[in-house]
């Protein structure tokens, strides 16, 4: 799994696993496929990006919003600048500053991925908050 | 302490409590005081806002970013909009969509706060988000 990546601090193991699901994710992305977003989303998962008059509560309203872009775009590029995670036994927080190259396009974001570890010992998204960085 | 606010949910004990939190440093913010951030903020503390051009890191680079605003502002009415409270036992994510009023000027937000408990049971932020919400 090989993704462009900038990180100004070594991760720990456990760091490493939460943003290997995160590339996971981006990676299908790319070419459109939003589905392994919702693959790793939990059922009370919420969610801001800035096309929303509000925060999405529950993994439906996430499915019902996300699958209406499946298959209708690709990112030529993008990179995951200074990836950090904090994290207790149970729950991590990613955060990291995003681009996104679509043609001539190039899109700076702020992003904060929360995961929590379920029953079955399986990360799981609870909390994304996208936003646009200021330029 | 009393805040405007707007609630669609039963909020747990605990999520009361982060709120609360979150509320004291409302009350003092909106007469142009940032202190009471600071203070909830742990040392670790990672930060997003849509006037900045990347992620703070650290407690240090919030005070100097924040301090510049001390006294400097006043807020004549702010609304926290549904807030949620999603859980483990050290950890808390707190999002919420957020109406502030300053003069004739109206804007509309989408904030995560994440709290951690630290050793001495005190709770600390070490993740906040702000952004505009599409209106």
């Amino acid at each position: 799994m090989i993704s462009p990546m900038h990180s100004q601090e070594e991760l720990t193991d456990n760091a490493k696993l939460i943003l290997s699901l995160e590339v996971s994710a981006f990676e299908k992305w790319k070419d459109g496929d939003v589905t392994r977003w919702l693959e790793l989303s939990d059922e009370d998962v919420v969610y801001f990006d800035p096309m929303l008059e509000k925060r999405l509560d529950g993994l439906q309203q996430l499915k019902n919003y996300y699958l209406h872009s499946q298959g209708k775009f690709e990112v030529d590029k993008y990179e995951i600048i200074n990836p950090k995670v904090q994290m207790v036994e149970n729950m991590a927080v990613l955060t990291f500053n995003f681009k996104s190259c679509v043609g001539e396009k190039i899109t700076f974001w702020n992003c904060t991925e929360v995961y929590r570890k379920n029953k079955n010992e399986e990360w799981k998204i609870i909390q994304t908050h996208w936003s646009i960085t200021k330029c």
